[in-house]
């Protein structure tokens, strides 16, 4: 049941286009057009360097990048005051970056073999390059920040980059045992909602938005991030394979314990809560892993459960002013619970 | 000829107690023995988290720490204008954890199985650990920084992070090939001599010093790191295993390419240049290595360029005030290039 225990694919799904969730990703990359453009450039430079594997590889994350839904929840958040030109960029731009850092640190610490269909950085460089990429990015982003981030902002960013340390090293702490309910909310709140909470809070802080509806857009990146995830875990087991550009079943195959298995696992008798915890470690046939989840509810208390976080998050909004920002906000707090990929 | 061909142990000698270098170091802790237990509190308070893993690796990296050599140069920088207090204490206690956190991924990097005598994170914990403990102290790191220290001096210090970055990912890339003598000197510059540097400079700038004057204890940081570097490998093959803590030889076992080495390639006639160049991929018998590389003049040449390195350290010294702190500049020169362990 460890995080590391296989080689192990894990694409990032939510970005791609087709479908209904294209849709909304399309709509808000359009609108979002001229500072996405910004912040790809941002990103383009940042990835230069004099050394030319750095550049290599910088190139191929860029070809290789997913649909850029944090800088995108950062410069939507900041349009909400009706945006914050070179600050939100730069911070759109910063936490990508750290997101990007993370993910080559993660595939090295999972040993994963591709991401978004193609091969990680550590599987076609190796783990030495990949360690050093994300460190030299995370430097580069740091200087960012500090060039265009009031202190204040810069300590969210500190925040969310040692809880998403603290997130993984509990669940590597935790990785021989099976997780509690409580523990699951403790990392995904650490890692993928903890970021998710930062881009909206300094979008919405960078533009110059007052303290209630702030703190109003921080914690509807919390509850989004964590509908977001727990559908993540979700479509892992009822996805289709073609849609997600991955098999099903990837991330109980990699050993991650994902809330409807631990659902499965806490309401199991014990013959299948034995299956179950095995799963972790063994490389079933994903069938008869869903098939137990689903026969102790696990698939549909957890989307119940992103539907409750998707629910709060929309709370968050009430009392936004209405328009095209508060419009795609509430958009993608049905997208991520509604997505097929 | 790759770095990291070959498990290996990686000490840091330059701190060790006994003997002429010894005495200065401990006269230098006497000296700021007030401000470094303050730099010794500080970082245990940043690894102290609630995260028991962490909390337990902190308490580890504590115990087996060096003996504050990058600390010590930024107090002592801080000094010649009086000692700056607060900044000053946190600065020491970033670039330290900057150097603690840099090590930690070198070692997964160089598959380092022991450091100081003791075992490596990696190989205790696991690379994954390592790695992820490694980005919470830069996160940690950043976050002091932020608070403590004036936007300017947050450049330098990004500049450091990502010239090590750069340092280490050059090297990397010209692993399949015998460095040039320039590509060595870009390396040491970018990794130990560069952060020395930022350790001086910040210790002076944050004091108060003009620009002058901060420009001359960057410089000499610069100096005192390429000697220091040099010396380092020359060590490796001189030095006396007992007093050195660990076995001679070992930079060569784990393919790393030393100034001497380069040297001796670049005069060797082609056996003895085949046998040398084989030497950082195979395991030979160290006394023969040490034979080859003495036989060209490798080891004097790379004494030659540290003491040059030193020399030129000490000229940066001139001018500046007479008293305590020039005298503890002046004697580290010395002590770099005629230590023996």
């Amino acid at each position: 049941m460890s995080v590391q225990s296989k080689s192990c694919t894990t694409p990032e799904n939510a970005g791609q286009s087709g479908g209904r969730s294209g849709g909304v990703l399309a709509r808000l990359a359009d609108f979002l057009a001229a500072d996405l453009e910004q912040v790809d450039f941002l990103i383009h430079a940042t990835l230069e360097s004099q050394i030319a594997l750095t550049n290599e590889i910088g190139r191929y994350l860029e070809r290789t990048s997913g649909k850029r839904l944090r800088p995108m929840l950062t410069l939507l958040a900041s349009r909400l005051e009706g945006g914050a030109g070179e600050p939100a960029i730069h911070a759109a731009a910063m936490v990508e970056l750290l997101h990007v850092a993370s993910l080559l640190h993660d595939d090295v610490i999972d040993r994963a073999a591709t991401r978004r269909g193609q091969p990680t950085v550590n599987s076609r460089w190796g783990n030495d390059v990949a360690i050093l990429m994300a460190d030299y990015i995370y430097a580069h982003a740091w200087a960012i920040a500090l060039e265009w981030l009031p202190a204040g902002l810069l300590e969210v960013l500190c925040r969310v980059a040692t809880g998403m340390c603290d997130g993984e090293m509990f669940q590597i702490e935790k990785r021989d045992r099976i997780l509690a309910e409580q523990d699951y909310f403790y990392i995904i709140r650490c890692k993928t909602a903890g970021l998710f909470s930062a881009c909206t809070h300094l979008g919405a802080a960078v533009s110059g938005a007052g303290e209630t509806r702030v703190a109003a857009l921080q914690r509807y990146g919390l509850e989004l991030g964590c509908a977001f995830q727990i559908s993540d875990d979700v479509l892992d087991l009822t996805g289709d394979p073609r849609r997600l550009g991955k098999d099903i079943g990837t991330d109980v195959a990699c050993g991650k314990q994902t809330l409807p298995l631990i659902r499965a696992i806490e309401k199991a008798d014990a013959g299948d809560r034995a299956f179950l915890t095995a799963a972790l470690t063994n490389t079933p046939a994903t069938a008869q892993v869903v098939e137990r989840v689903a026969k102790y509810d696990g698939i549909e208390y957890a989307l119940t459960v992103a539907r409750q976080h998707a629910q709060a998050a929309r709370e968050c909004l009430e009392g936004l002013p209405e328009g095209p920002v508060c419009e795609f906000l509430r958009d993608l707090t049905e997208l991520v619970v509604n997505r097929t990929h």
